[in-house]
């Protein structure tokens, strides 16, 4: 910022948009809102937040999810900054989008007072459909599908799906719902024998074989990167 | 942006920040300038340019390359977003850290009226050493970092480093730079196997025996993102 007095530049509007997924019947699904106002009146929408003067990105992000589902310390990182000029028909706002990642019994709806409805939107459907979203928001999705389905070849990011204890079939099915496709249990198993271990623990309490539980170790699923360091 | 009226929040400063790599000598070498006033004055800074409020972050990258470099048309990609409350003592500033990659070759520096100078430095000397950097910039730097060596493994973003044609030695110098460490060649030759083709060209002009040249594949140059979609 060489050369420059900042204040002499235009400001702009910053805003954080929301991820928020998980997996509900076998299925990637989305947290959005139906919007109760224009522009984009009921249609379905990523929540977001403006970012404040005083907060960093990661929190305003921090902010938006516990607003909209009451949680706090669940998995995010940021995804892409989205600024396109004309992608708010109000004024110029420039998107920081975050991803979030939660199993299904953690996320629990929280009663937002600001919003005409919270749902869990099935991904796949929503990107092949023809029905409208708000804003770029549909455009800011289909990256974050693509995203997912990257990150799981090469990160932990799919343990952020699954509870801390799992079985192998149902992390499997977890990396076969972010990749889009079936995987041969032995290569699958190949594939995150260096990502987990064993606890001590086996299912019970249903009809089935009781089977071992796994957990991802605890270098996987430590965070890579926050914005201040 | 729900149940929000955008012009009740305050707005902010928001500066694209550029990240431009090339190989000089064997080494990852990153473009820099020394800051000719306050705060920082006479210290190393990433160049950067305020978004206008009719530009796309895309653009304001592109614009910022041109100036810095003279250069249109090089490989560019978004990086990060740095939102950290304090990182500039004048006044909230949101970065939008992109990084681009050039060889050598094309790097020719431009005349740049607004700084006092412009310096190809070597990323890791400078990640290594205790010399300040204004900003946030080395955090900025470290994540680059960082971020070039894991794309390397999966993308083909060293293709962006050497010229359109290169000798598989070549290419297997900036994969070694960008992953600090050195490759067997067996090893090299069958990760980049499914990612070049074979020209009809060979090298020449010089005291050695000539070598084939190669070319990336179409695909694996290829963008994958650009902030509009």
């Amino acid at each position: 910022m060489e050369g420059y007095d900042p204040s002499k530049y235009e400001k702009l509007s910053v805003a954080v948009d929301l991820l928020v997924f998980t997996v509900e019947d076998n299925r990637l699904k989305l947290l959005m809102i139906e919007r109760d106002e224009d522009p984009f009146a009921g249609i379905l929408a990523l929540p977001g937040v403006f970012v404040r003067v005083n907060e960093t990105l990661d929190d305003a992000a921090a902010r938006g999810i516990r607003e909209e589902t009451g949680l706090e310390g669940i998995y995010f990182e940021q995804l892409y900054t989205f600024g396109g000029v004309e992608r708010d028909p109000r004024m110029r706002i420039i998107s920081v989008a975050y991803m979030a990642l939660v199993p299904l019994e953690q996320l629990v709806f929280h009663a937002g007072a600001r919003t005409s409805g919270a749902w869990l939107v099935d991904a796949e459907e929503l990107l092949e459909s023809e029905d409208p979203v708000a804003f770029d928001h549909k455009e800011i999705i289909r990256y974050a599908r693509w995203r997912l389905a990257n990150k799981v070849e090469y990160t932990g990011i799919a343990f952020h799906l699954v509870e801390r204890e799992f079985t192998l079939p149902e992390l499997q099915r977890v990396y076969e719902i972010l990749l889009g496709k079936s995987l041969y249990k032995a290569n699958f198993r190949k594939k995150v024998a260096g990502l987990i271990e064993e606890t001590e623990h086996m299912t019970s309490g249903d009809a089935h074989r009781p089977s071992r539980l796994y957990r991802a170790k605890e270098e996987v699923v430590r965070r890579r990167k926050t914005e201040d360091g």
